[in-house]
Order: C-alpha cells, then structure tokens, then sequence
C-alpha cells in the first residue's frame, strides 16, 4: 500500500553526474541492486549520517572517507552489512577499492552505502563482479534506474526534480531516497541522494544539507526505528553556468530553501511509503514553548500504536490523541489550554471533548486519505510539523515475513 | 490470546475487606462492571496514580480523597471518564456521593476509578442505581467476582493471593489487576488493587507500595501508551492478629518484600495478556552504568515495532535488536564490549554476530512462548528487567475494532 503518490516525476539531468546501475543478485529476484554516482571533478559532497551507536560499516567509511573529496557513491540495496563486526568492516572497504579500480579514482574517494538486512555478511565478490557493468552503464540519465535500485521494501521510486535560478542562470537539483521501514531518522533518513550542479563551498554544502534534513527526514517516523544506516548525501559538482553560492547572499538563502523543499518532499514520500500504509498522518504541534517540546508532543502522537491503529481503522477515538498528548512529558501542561483539532474539526477543548464536536465530523475526517492532527498546547509561539502513517494488518504482515 | 496464563488462584479471605459486584449496564455486554470494595475502620491506605497530564476526573478525585482515610474504593469499567472535562469532575464526585449515602460514609472517603473508553461522559445514573445491589452483595470472598468486573479488554482475570508470617501470625495478601492495552506504566498500572490484613500506618504502606510498583508495574510495557487512569492502590487493615509493621522491623523488609511479589505477580499476568501477545518477552538489561539507562535500553526494544513483529513471527532477527540497542540513546556505548542473548544463546558480541551463533540454535529459542532477551552493555553493575509482548494481526485487530 501506498497513500496518495503520484508516477515518479521527469528527472533532469545533473550537469556532472552520471549514474550507473547493475544486479549484483544480492536478492533473489532478479533486479538492479548496485548503484554507482560519479561527481565530475572539483565537485563539492556534504552528508549526515544515523546516530545509532551500531552504525553499519558503510556509514564508518562514509564517514572517514568524506574528507578525502569523493567523487563516487557506492550503494548496495539487499544487505545493510551492519552488526557484521570486523568483517563487515574489511568488506566495505573492498567494495570501495573494487570500484577505485574499475573507475580509476582512490579507494578512499568512495562513498559507500548499504541498505537491507541487517547481520548478514555482505556478499562482497557478486557486488564487485558487478561493478564493471555499473561502470558501462553510467549515464546522466539514469535516474528513475536509481531511485529503483536502492529500493528494499519500498513499493514505489522515489524522485524530486527541480530547477531554480541562481543569479539568472538554472541550476538542476535532483533527489533520490528510500525506505519505508525501520524509519525515524536521525540526523538523516535510510538513503537520500540529492545532486546539483551549483556551485558551492563544503561547508556551506554541509550547512544546507543540515538545515534541510533536521526539518524533513527528522521530522519523519514510520515505526519509531532508527536505522543502523541511515545517510544523507549533497552532491554539488559546480558544473552549471552559476556564479558560486556565497554566504549570507541571496543566491545562499534560494539554494538553500530549495534544498529543504526537495528533502521535504523525499521524506513524504517515504512516509506515503510507510509499511503497510493506508493513511497519512500530518501532525502539527502549535503554541508551544519551543521546538524541542513540539517535536516530542507531535512524535509520541506519531509513535503510539494505539492512535496508529485507531488512523487505521478510520476510527476518530480522539481519547487516544489526548492520552498521548498527555503522556508526552511536557511539564505542567495545564490541559485546560490545550486543543486538539483533526483537520479544521476541533475534537478538544477545555480538557474534554469540545461543545462542537460530533462523532460525524470526526469521522468525515477520518474517512480521508490524508489527515492533519493540530494540537494547540497553548503555552507559546514554537510550532513544529511530524509526517507518519497508520498501523494496519499489512505492517505486521510486512515484518513479520521480512526475512522469509 | 494469552501466553501461559495458568488458572485464577484461590483467593483467600482478607479479614476486614469485603467486596460487591454489579452489572450496570455500561457497556452493551451483561457483566457485571461495578466494584466497590470495603475497608474495615482503622484501615490505612496507600495509591500511586497515571503521571499522563490528562489525567481523569476519578483520578483526580481519588488522588484528594486519600487524605481522608478512605473507607471505600469504587470502580467501573466500561467507560474511563477521561476527557471529560467538567461535566467528568462532577460525575465523579456525583458517584462517590451515591455510594456514600448508600453504604453511610461521608463522600471523600470514597475513591473512585474508572476504566474503559475515554471521552464518553460516564452513565452516572446507571452506575448509582447499581450500587445498593452491589452493597447488597458485599462478602469476603468476592475477589473472583471482582476481578472480573474491573476488565476491559483482557482476556482473564487476574489476581494473586498469599499468606506471610508476621511475628509467627499469618498475614494475608491478595491483589488483582486489569490491563491488556494501553500499558507503559508510569506510577501505577491500570488498575490494581491489593489488600491485606496488616496492620502498617499509611506512610510505610505508601513506601512500600510506591517500592512494589517501581520493580514491576513501571518496568512493563504493551504499547508505550500510559494511561490517563493508571491507579494502584494498597489497602490494609490491621484485622490479622499480627502486630503492627514499624519500619527497619525484620518484619517490615518481609511484608514489602511479599508487595513487591504481589506487584511483580499481576505485572506479568497483564503482560501475558497483552493485546493479542502470543509471546512474553522478557528483556534483561546487565552490566549498564545505572538503572535509568538499563530501563531505557529495555523498553527502547520493548516498544520497537519491528523487534515485537520479529518476535510475533518467531523470526530470530537480531540485527533488530542490535539496532534498538544502538538507537537507546546511551552516550559512548562501546559496540564492542556489547553482548546480546537470545535465552542462553549468544547472538551478539565485539560489535556483530557471534561466532559460535548459528540460526537453528536462535530459531529454537524463538519457537519457545516466553523468551528472555539478555543485554550486557560492558558499562556497570546496574541491571533491570522489562517485560512486554509482541506484536500480532489480534493488536491491529483488536485496536482498529475496539469502538466498533
């Protein structure tokens, strides 16, 4: 199931990228698993990683490799080579010298990533036999084959393309994610991939992909599960006809809202992608004190299995919305301020039910696709959003066999 | 379902307790759903209540009644008069003087407690007309009969009954309880009752209470959802021939130590039938640096959805176990010094999958109905213990049904 996504939209091309795909048979089934990003020369590459102190091996040489200005990506969907010890580790560094030797770069000029079960030893020789083909293949148009390719049990690609004028001149911005399981990112979502070809400094890059990320893939959760492998990768190859992106200009400032526009619509998308999803839910926490507090009301609404499976049944049982907002711990909440709306239909005011309410309205709203969750705390100007889904038959069914 | 619930106990009679049942009619079902219970004079009696800021109008009221050397408690299940804002307040206290006028107390030496749907307003008038036939009823050896009318959504009645030796007399024990579903515990369970014929002033009976429920009903989890009417009360009456419990006696680290069993005791029957559990997971969490970190270890894998589908499935996959564990939020864990048990099989240790692991011996342990869990985080010396289930079809079943 899938709630509400659109046919996965044109992608542009990235003046400076090329991606490659090819199937290593990680899997079972036969299709591309393996997907290589090469970023022309003096490209710029920012990234954010999972704080899961069992971070995979990939996410370690990522990390450790970033200072060395990479310009190739290596990703693997299939097998997430996480809790797989030193081998893990010994593994992940053969795959990036595999392809350092196919594509003529060094060894520590490789990104790579992995998603897919997690404790399994990564099949390292079907991945490097594979590498050639990938590097045949490289094409700058192949990005609908790379959103494919990194998929696990994701049911749909995931793809935003757009374009935004720097100065008068177009620069491409185009971003590829997946994950629909194991999802609250933290400090990024299972894998997004976004690439353009402005032209800008690291550390601003690294500032944007930030910002972005702390208001799209962090503000996401399917199952309250960070991941081991979670990463996030700005690419910025400096290939488009723009002047370079400088601090505090205003070229920074549409760089940067655009950034967070395409992380923004990765992560609905892995949310409309939630396992077994047939809703979702939009939950907007308003009036608080601070953004902190926001996040922690709107995220134990997210989380609790109770309001995910009344979202399921399409049941307005708003007395689980409050008990959630409830037991959230925000400090002397003084409940008879709060109000909690499902859509524009106010369900609670003055610490109960509200006068308006009826069970009709409510489930009006309940019937829909998509549903947003206000609740007002009534205690300041802080305002944050968190996307989720709804908990069905199917999430349970989905995990349940993942490994069968 | 349930996990390896055996039969409800004998009860024995707790001298100076008397309890009636009564079918109000409260919810559509004809069972009795009204419980009121009956202290003998001189009692002293000790409560924990929910920490959820919305908590109900009952909770509230019981909370300032217990000053007043309650006599009588009053329960309902069927409805929570949560959310109920004013109107609830009123309601509440409106029971309490119905039942004082019928049983010749004054009104605040009533507690109440209500379970069931939040957000309805309470059929006051149904309840108050049931409780002369409840007086009516009231006997010592009720306890059955009361554990069955406190239920909501479990699926047996539970209780415990036993008998200590107080300075060579005997002093009798009993508790019940009901939970299945909106279960993490934050002060208290659900809804637990626990009387004895020990004769203990309040503020000792309050120690050991809030001691008992710390060790059990606050280290269980079903769903991560604290109720807004979470309330455990402990009720004595100095009827046995024992003398009074003074603190530092040899008798007083007996008798809490007898609560604590009690409190452990119901703890795990709600866990065994927990919304549509088929397994009791039991999580120990060693060697961490101090209690509020083990805890927060456990239940960050208690409340995992993809750990409970796991384990619903019987599939060992540990890697989701080790991905909790990561995402805990223990500052400087070391992965390596990290060991994970499945029973007595090693499936984690030096940050990936053991050596000596094999999948037969992991898939053996999950085939069992009861499964311990064992971290050992190489920090300390603290260790504790969470209980919780797994996550079945019957948890979306019964949640996505439950006001239908």
């Amino acid at each position: 199931m899938a709630v509400g996504q659109g046919d996965f939209p044109e992608m542009l091309e990235v003046a400076g990228i090329q991606l490659g795909t090819a199937c290593a048979g990680i899997k079972q089934t036969v299709r591309d698993d393996i997907l290589i990003i090469q970023m022309a020369d003096h490209s710029t590459c920012a990234a954010v990683f999972t704080r899961n102190a069992f971070c995979a091996a990939p996410v370690q040489v990522a990390k450790a490799n970033l200072a060395h200005a990479p310009r190739w990506l290596l990703i693997n969907s299939g097998n997430a080579n996480a809790g797989t010890g030193t081998q893990g580790m010994q593994d992940a560094l053969a795959s990036c010298a595999a392809l350092a030797a196919v594509a003529g770069c060094t060894a520590n000029q490789v990104l790579p990533f992995s998603t897919g079960v997690i404790g399994q030893p990564l099949p390292v020789e079907k991945i490097n036999a594979a590498l050639p083909s990938a590097v045949n293949n490289l094409s700058p148009g192949n990005w609908d084959k790379a959103a494919k390719a990194i998929m696990t049990t994701d049911t749909f690609p995931k793809g935003v393309s757009k374009v935004i004028s720097i100065e008068g001149k177009p620069v491409a911005i185009n971003g590829i994610a997946k994950g629909a399981g194991m999802i609250q990112p933290n400090m990024a979502t299972m894998l997004g991939f976004i690439a353009t070809d402005a032209k800008i400094k690291q550390h601003l890059l690294q500032e944007c992909l930030a910002q972005g990320v702390e208001q799209s893939f962090n503000r996401i959760t399917v199952d309250g599960d960070t991941s081991t492998n979670d990463a996030g990768v700005l690419m910025a190859t400096g290939c488009s006809a723009a002047p370079e992106i400088t601090r505090n200009s205003e070229s920074y400032m549409i760089f940067a809202d655009a950034i967070m526009t395409v992380c923004k619509k990765l992560a609905e998308a892995i949310i409309r992608d939630g396992e077994g999803a047939t809703k979702l839910m939009r939950i907007v926490v308003e009036q608080s004190l601070n953004d902190e507090e926001a996040v922690r009301v709107g995220k134990t609404i997210a989380h609790s299995p109770l309001v995910k499976t009344a979202f399921f049944a399409g049941d307005p049982n708003w007395g689980r919305i409050l008990a959630a907002v409830g037991r959230s711990g925000v400090e002397n909440m003084d409940i008879d301020k709060v109000q909690i709306f499902l859509d524009d239909v106010c369900i609670v005011k003055n610490g109960g039910r509200a006068d308006t309410y009826t069970e009709e309205a409510g489930q009006q709203v309940m019937n829909q696709e998509e549903i947003t969750v206000t609740v007002k705390l009534g205690r300041g100007e802080a305002c944050q959003e968190i996307l989720s889904c709804d908990f069905s038959y199917d999430y349970v069914r989905i995990n349940a066999e993942y490994r069968t």
